[in-house]
């Protein structure tokens, strides 16, 4: 089963999704399996983190654009290489088990779409296999 | 099938797991499939990489701390936003090929969990599905 | 179903696999389900990014460069710790949805075999799921 999910994204932050992600889950009607959480954008990813603490997602935002900043050799014509990069770093999709219908996610974790050139409208997929 | 392994992780370093984790596959009896290693923390991940000489390992730590260290505009109460940022630069997860019932690593590959936050009580998942 | 392809990589850049990788997917002749594409080394790695305007790839590898440089107290003897970092940092494998028998990318998206430690003689595996 395959599922799209639509998002806009104002600014350069990372969107909670665990619970679109989840309802996906359900519709399914899946018990025991996974789930691909699919991002088919080159400037914006997938990643699981600390959906507890706000300031978690503000300093990695923080770290990745220090870690990662911009350069003047870069050539990339539409000047958003380091969005590029920051996307292949969280990486692309986030695979999450599924047990007893619902994403079997540690206590603190939640999934996220990275958006990295914004603004933008974005989708994901939401691909399930299972039983 | 779906296993729970647990780790306590006295330090800050790479766990091969990757014995572990065959032995679920041995368990499941699946020939042929995939195997999802999963980390349900936000502060340790999960990668794959060279397993033979331990020095990777220590040069990966002090690399991932040079290009990822902490930062005095960090807000997260905890103080260990850095954790977070190389938990999600290694990972939640790492997928790999079962062929014959067994996992399809490459001649140097190893499995590891990341621990970036310790002393801990860890443990993490894996996920067969297959034949 | 389990493919394997071969490559030579004479430099470190990305190399586009998406028309072999879709190569697999039609030899399987799989509907839907998923693909794993995954490199079985420890200095080299998958990751998907734009396929069209090849400054993105250059970007991305002079910044990485800059991002995860060689470091004086690195200690592995083979030198090569840097494509050990690199490759854990794209990851060692991507997974992508297989829809109506073709790979459900995005618009720019391409699938790149990552090598950082020329030149070899690589290969990566393409297992496909689903029905």
């Amino acid at each position: 089963m395959l599922f799209e999910h639509r998002l806009s994204t104002p600014r350069e932050t990372f969107y909670d999704i665990t619970a679109q992600v989840q309802s996906s889950v359900a519709a399914a009607q899946i018990k025991e399996g996974l789930a691909l959480v699919y991002c088919p954008h080159t400037t914006a990813g997938i990643t699981i983190n600390e959906m507890a603490d706000p300031a978690v997602i503000s300093d990695l935002l923080l770290a990745l654009e220090r870690s990662f900043p911009d350069r003047p050799e870069f050539k990339h014509a539409e000047g958003n290489s380091k969005a590029h990069l920051k996307a292949s770093v969280m990486g692309s999709s986030a695979s999450v088990i599924i047990e007893k219908g619902q994403l079997l996610l540690g206590t603190w974790q939640g999934i996220f779409f990275c958006e990295f050139d914004p603004p933008r409208s974005r989708k994901y997929y939401v691909k399930i296999i299972g039983q």
